[in-house]
This record gives C-alpha cells, sequence and structure tokens, in this order.
C-alpha cells in the first residue's frame, strides 16, 4: 500500500525562480522520485477551496506537508481544527520552515513557536540522532550553501525527539529537525527550505523528507 | 519575597457539602496553612468580571491555580489567550482534576486532554520519582478513600517530568502528577479533587499543592 | 529479510511446570507463530559456551530478548560489555521480567533498576500510549489472572517513550513497557512474565513481543 | 545552610599556565565568589588516599563536580561505584568538559559519551531554554573566545533537559549543557573547560557552575 501524501502550499506564483512548479511542486516531485510507488502524492494550495483540504481529501492523506509563510492568518480556524484532529487520530504531519509560525503548529504545540531570524547564510545541519530513521543515509554535516538564518531560543516544547541541530556561518544554531508526538500522531518540524534558494532542490533534503514521510506515516 | 497565588474556581455556590468556601477557599486556605508566610494567595471566581483575572490580577500572579469542570466553554477565549502568553512568559500553573478539559489546558498542550472516567471509588496515589521536589514529604501510597476515577489513555504529550501514576479500586490506572514545560512557565497537572470528595481538605493532597506552587514559581 | 532473533534464557530445567521446554521456548514459539517468515528465530542459554553469545550469534541478531531471575550475577562482564556495545551500534534489546536485575539493563541505564515486589497477583495492563507501535492490535487492559507483583518506585531513568502501565489487585501500579533509546539501540523492558504463571503462553502477551521485536529492529 | 560542595580533579601539576593553583583552584575560587556564603566548597585530587573521595567526604558532598582528561582508567572502580551509588541516592554531579569520558559518566549514562573533537577554536553558546535555572543571567551567547571543539554525534542517552547548544568557527555543533535525572540525583554536562585556555576564569562560566550546583543540590 502506498503512503498517501498530500503537500500543502500557501502557494504564491512566481515567488521564487527556484520554483517555477511551486514550492509544492519541487517537493511533490522530490518524494516520488525518491520514494516511486511506495508513495502516492498530491497538492493542495490555499486558494483553492476549503484550502485544498476537504474531508475527502484528509480522509485520503497519511501524511501531510505543510509549507506557509505570509498568509498564516489567513488560514480558517475551521480547517486547523479539522487537521488538529486528523494528527491526533493519527495522521502524520511535517512541517517545513516558516510554517513554525502556522496556525496548525501552534495549535499543535501550545506555545509560541517564535525564534531568532536573518537573511541569507550558509547553514550546516548535523545529525545528532545517527540511529533516527529519519537521519538514514543522510551525510554529516549536510551543507546548504545559501539559506535563511533561524536561531536559538526556538520557543517550542522539548522534542519527543532530537535529529537534527543546525549552524549557520553567521555563529548561530537552530534545532532544526524535531520529532514531537501528539495524540496518535507524528509531527516532524525540519527547518530548511527558504523560497529564495534551491533548498528542496538538493538531494540530501529530498532525502529527509523521503525519509520522514516514512516515519509519520500512521500505522 | 512571597510567592504570590490566585486560586481560579469556576464556582458554583452551593456545589458541595464538604466546600462550604468553595473549593477555591479550601485549597486557599491549604497553602495559606502550609506554605504561611512563603504564599500569598488570593481567589479569582469566573463569574467575576474578566473571571476575576484582569491585567493587574496576572501581573501579580507568579502561580496560577485552575479548578474548572463544568462551563469551560464559558471561559473567553480572550482570558485564556492571556494566560497562556503569561505562562510561556514564565507564570506557574497548577490544573487541578476536570481542569484538564479546560480551554486553557488544552490550548498549551495541544491535544484533546481527555481521558476515561466513572464515578466514585479509591484512589492510590504512587510516586514514580521520588527525588522530585513535588513529592517532598508525600506518603507512598496516598490513600484517598472515595474520588472520581479517571483513567488512561490520557490523551497529553508525553510529560517533561512524571511524579505521581494512580491506581482504582477497579483496577483502573492514570498519570495523576505530570509536568510540563512551556516557554519559561511551568504546568503541573494533578488529577485529584472531586467536588463530591473532601479531597482538598486531606493533609497529604494540601502538601502536594504546596510543593506544587513552590516548584512552579518562576525564577 | 527476515528479522534474526535470539531468545537469551538464564534457563534452569524444571523450573516450572509451564515451560517444559524452558522459557525460551515458549517465547520463541510465540514469535515464530505470529511473526512466522519475517522473523528467524534462536535461543541461547546461559550454561552454554560464551552465555550461548559468542561473536558469531551476535553478528546475527538483530533483536536480542533477555529473561534471567536468580543468576544475574554469574554472567560474565565480558559478555555484559559485549551485548552493549552491539545494542549501542543499533542491535535490539528486549528485557523481560526480573531481566530488570540482570548486569546488562543496569549497565545499559545506569540506575540500580530496583523495584518492590511480591508473590502471586492479578495484574491488568494499560495501554498508555495507544498509537506506539508496540501497543498495535493490543486490548485494553490485558488481564493477566495470575502474575508477580512488581512495583512503583522502580529506579530506572524516565523512558524515552512509555507505553504500559500496569496495576495489581492490591492496588499497586508499574510501567510495565518502557522504551529507551541508547546509542543507536532500542530497548524496550517488559515486565509480565515471572515463571510460575503462564504468561508468555498469552495470546495478548505474545502479541506484544511480537510488535516490539518489530519495532527494536534496526533499520 | 551552605551547599556542600567537592571539586574533584585528576591534577596534572603544572599542566596549565592559566591555572597554576589547579584547575580545581580555579573552578572552586569562582563558586565561592559567587555563591559566598550559600555554598563551602572543597577540593579533592586523584592522587590522594581514595581519590580524595572517602566515605567522610562524600557524607559531606552535596553537588560533586569532576574534571578528568588522560588518567580516567585509573580510577578505581571502587570509587565510582561509591559515587554512583551517592548520585543514585540524591547527591549532584556536574561532569566537566573531557569528563564525558571518565567511567563515572558512563557508568551512569549507559553509553559510550563519545563525540568529534579538534583543537583550539572559538566556541559560541547559545541557551536553548531560556526558563531553565542554569541559564539565569547567562548572556546568550556566550562568546568563548578560544576552547577545544567537541562535536555532534555525542554518543548520550536524550537529556532529560536540554540547556544549551555550541557552534565552533569549524561550523560543528554540541549540546554543549545537558541534564540528566538518575535515581534521586541531579547530573549535569557541560562540555566548555579545556585545560589550555582560561575559560573557569571566565565570568559567564563562572555563572553557569554556580547556577548548576545550586540546581544540582538535593532537597
Amino acid at each position: 500500500m502506498a503512503i498517501r501524501v498530500t503537500v500543502w502550499d500557501e502557494h504564491q506564483p512566481g515567488l521564487s525562480e527556484h520554483y517555477p512548479h511551486g514550492i509544492h511542486g519541487a517537493i511533490a516531485g522530490g518524494l516520488a522520485a525518491l520514494l516511486e510507488d511506495r508513495v502516492a502524492v498530491r497538492t493542495a494550495l490555499m486558494d483553492e477551496p476549503h484550502h485544498g483540504l476537504p474531508a475527502e481529501v484528509l480522509d485520503a492523506t497519511d501524511v501531510l506537508l505543510w509549507w506557509g509563510h505570509l498568509r498564516h492568518d489567513e488560514v480558517s480556524d475551521e480547517v486547523v481544527t479539522e487537521v488538529q484532529r486528523r494528527v491526533l487520530d493519527g495522521m502524520g504531519l511535517l512541517v517545513l520552515h516558516s510554517g513554525q509560525g502556522s496556525k496548525i503548529f501552534r495549535r499543535l504545540l501550545g506555545t509560541s513557536c517564535e525564534m531568532a531570524w536573518r537573511h541569507g547564510d550558509r547553514e550546516l545541519l548535523w545529525t545528532v540522532d545517527p540511529g533516527h530513521p529519519i537521519a538514514r543515509g543522510v551525510p554529516h554535516p549536510v551543507v546548504i550553501p545559501e539559506q535563511e538564518m533561524y536561531g536559538e531560543p526556538f520557543d517550542i516544547p522539548a522534542p519527543d525527539e532530537l535529529v537534527f541541530i543546525s549552524s549557520f556561518a553567521g555563529g548561530e544554531v537552530f534545532r532544526s529537525g524535531c520529532c514531537f508526538r501528539r495524540g496518535r500522531g507524528r509531527i516532524f518540524y525540519f527547518s530548511p527550505g527558504h523560497e529564495e534558494h534551491p533548498v528542496y532542490h538538493q538531494k540530501e533534503i529530498r532525502q529527509i523528507l523521503a525519509n520522514a514521510v516514512e516515519w509519520a506515516c500512521p500505522g
């Protein structure tokens, strides 16, 4: 049985030269390329009805990926409540990059999820838990040539599992790969992925997302 | 400097013969009796303006205790948001008994906080973490002759520290004393305390609440 | 690829009428019955050379199960050191019942692993984490008609994941199913299983052990 | 009542120009300067009888600090066993820098405690948990101009509380301030402190050690 994945994107057309098919397109393509027939990927966009997440889509989703940045407040509380309920019932959730500020992430964690940030910097992603399934086959470190800096303190509950810690050329550090278990659902937050840089085209990042989809899949 | 404590109570006058001065009165009295001049206790009631928790009260609160049961939905979202913000900024919070269903607890934890329950039963409260400050001076077990049964599964995130586990005469078990850290704040959930039984008059229960107030106090 | 399982048993012939083929025989049989060709099970006994665990056996073991009771001190430090190294390198380890007092468990956890105990009592095993893979298909509660009582406080580090809590007819409670991650290895402690009772023949217990083998298998 | 502190040092006379009175002297002096009469500090050296830790010293120790580097293997197992027992009974333990390789640390944690390392580099120490008592009054980040690099992966169990993460000029990261609870005792590992650099004379490092002594003190 293929894992049914839905990639949600706030999606601003023309946002970035690196993502001619949207960030959702790049992420979905990466998952399909790596996981092949172990995965069935669809996408959902904010401006679609019900933000692209009506009941029939969520009913057919094992793992939801969430990329949002500037329009968190426009996401309807009803959809957030419904996604929260699904996660507690077992649906996996991958929250990406600026999705730390999304309603759904803050709702599930209960904290502000704020952190320090700064434009453009080289990121090194180090594996803290080498035996973790999400770190399988991932080099140590992953070098991301350019990326937005996210820095501590990151106002999240202590993760149930901490997989990656990043440093930036400016010297800052960040818990960049964090697992949370809420209800029957598994949540993975992964910070690399700014729209101004081709991070989601990078081989190692794709591997991490593919691993995380398999980890977060219920059952 | 005394710890400034506010005991919040949903408060239904005449609710219980065991609490002629309200549950808030019994809890406040217990804290004052045990902690003496190390504590300055006030109470706040749901039907007061701003549910008794205007900014000037919260500004002067180091640790807030929360007892609610039947009227969780009537608590205004504004007050919940404000209390959440204070906890993340460092205010301690003790959530008592049926307060597991309160908006503030579910908001801070992100899960449904539901559990199994059943009327009237003997509860034994066992210390799992004998070195924890909240367990100091607490017998093992504490016998609560009559109490409402709360049972697993309890839909909470894994506690950052688990202090007590209870069993009931019917054989059920419950994580009855759970610590959570959110932002700069410390949260303690403590399940004994049904209004039909004089639990808050019991010496050992008073000791636990006094310990928890000192543990949750910021700084 | 089948999971390669080794069931280690202190093994005292004639120890119990319930285990004519030894406890190792009952456990190995249960795993083979449930996991079929997903598992290849062998057994190893204390009185064999190298306690049945020479390098070639450990090299061919993905998950090791450990049942010991009265002869913990007779296990050689060399074998303990070697098993510890293998666990840190990724081998799964299931420690059963009185194995909490074994050298290998205490070595990996660093605490005394002592608890309270008492003879013969009915145990109820409750699932605390219903989404955990080890709890899959397990009734809530599992009723174990007769079993030795193990009670809190249980001197272990806080488990990385707590799956089961038990109560006993005498009212005691125990963290009976605990996951630990050490190095690249996964460890599951499971307390039911006294030799005087046919616990390892019970269907639900077999299911839990089979689930745990799959959970603890590396990679 | 003053906290009774013992600073243990492997101590090689003439080891470093920065520590004319030994590393133990610098640490003891820093604690006394900051905590004043809230603390009573003594020192213990490896080459003293019983490594300076006979029963009467341990009986009179609330918090033990441990600095060792090159002679871990020379520490007697009897002393290690006795210190372990005391920690489980409630004595606080601060393990410093290369003390991650000490017998007592590995005994209490159960893992290899190995990590990557490299000579001389600038370290930035970032607070991950701003509400933690050990981080009180500590700048964000602490700049350590020169220090040995310790890098991930660090083979420890997931800390019960993670307080600090460091980055180095070379880009590496390290969980440099980690809390563990074992038995009734509290353990804090703190990585800055190479003998070739005057780290223990630095104001912020002294503050962290003073905070940690108060945090680790039993009762």
